[in-house]
């Protein structure tokens, strides 16, 4: 169906993204097609404007529209603490909790041996100017619970070490977590991290 | 953070997608802009061209590119049967099986008391208009196993009756199909439609 080949193009791309598949991505180009006008051209056009505008900042590495962030140029947050996040949408997840007034740095990843992804590959480099440029006192490690985020937290606690007081998120159930449900290692954690009532 | 104003909307926009939700939709957009010359900017301008040129057929409420589609100005498919679908998906579900090579009717719907959807808002006049100016010598009602659908398939078949030899799909157990997660309704459709080996 040659006519048809920019709505199959359009299919291909959207099923790429990720938690998209072949049959939601089809679901989603049916919905934007029937609501064109009111849903597929301000998309577009949104985006557009996104493609042009979005880029990482140049200090902490999230994103947004210009080349240093709201976060780091905002003269309401404390300085002298860093979160270390993994991810921008690590960083958004930590904004939506609202807990933390610091500035943050993004790594962009993980070290990896398997994937070749060194110190260099991520902001570490950065993360260390800024410690001592900076004037930081503490430092969060806000990594993930897997084996990667560990690795590298334990990699950037070592590197600075005697520079700045390190901390990490507690580990323990989640609130609203049923034991049940839970796996074995972090119910090991919690016991372990046990508090008096 | 007002200078992430439009990334702010655009993850609002995506979430409404159906099959994306806020969480999906974050992780799409990190990654489109990570990737902005290479997917955003190609995707955005797709969407604009299909926002442009998509429409619906004229004749059968398939999607295209054209005011008659490509199925229904073929050559190739043969005349005289109709295939009667819900929506474009399934049409395209029926087009990937590739077991049919007639032409296509797709109602937009079903028909349904609760929210107000009778024969005229979906395209059954011009159903019964193409039966008898096309030639039609059997209607397939290809609609969904689900109470709405054949709902609409017994109007269809009472409005067509006499007309036309009518069809529906069989029903029993699907290819690959284990017992053991199939509900009775399929189960008891199959036993009633057992076949002599």
């Amino acid at each position: 169906m040659s006519s048809t080949r920019d709505i199959d193009a359009l299919i291909e791309m959207m099923a790429k993204l990720p938690g998209l598949g072949p049959r939601s991505a089809r679901r989603a180009v049916l919905h934007l097609i029937r609501k064109r006008a009111l849903q597929l051209t301000p998309l577009a056009d949104l985006m557009q404007t996104v493609a042009a505008t979005a880029r990482e900042c140049v200090n902490c590495g999230n994103v947004g529209t210009a080349d240093v962030c709201d976060i780091c140029t905002s003269e309401k947050r404390a300085n002298g603490e860093i979160c270390v996040v993994e991810d921008v949408a690590d960083l958004w997840a930590m904004e939506r909790a609202g807990v933390f007034k610091g500035r943050y740095h993004v790594l962009g990843g993980t070290l990896s041996a398997l994937d070749a992804i060194g110190p260099q590959e991520l902001r570490i480099p950065r993360l260390i100017d800024r410690v001592s440029s900076e004037g930081i006192t503490e430092v969060i490690l806000a990594l993930n619970a897997t084996i990667d985020g560990q690795t590298t937290a334990h990699y950037i606690a070592d590197r600075l070490e005697g520079q700045v007081r390190l901390t990490s998120l507690a580990q323990g159930v989640p609130i609203g977590g049923e034991l049940d449900y839970l796996d074995d290692g972090t119910i090991s954690a919690a016991m372990r991290a046990r508090k008096a009532l």
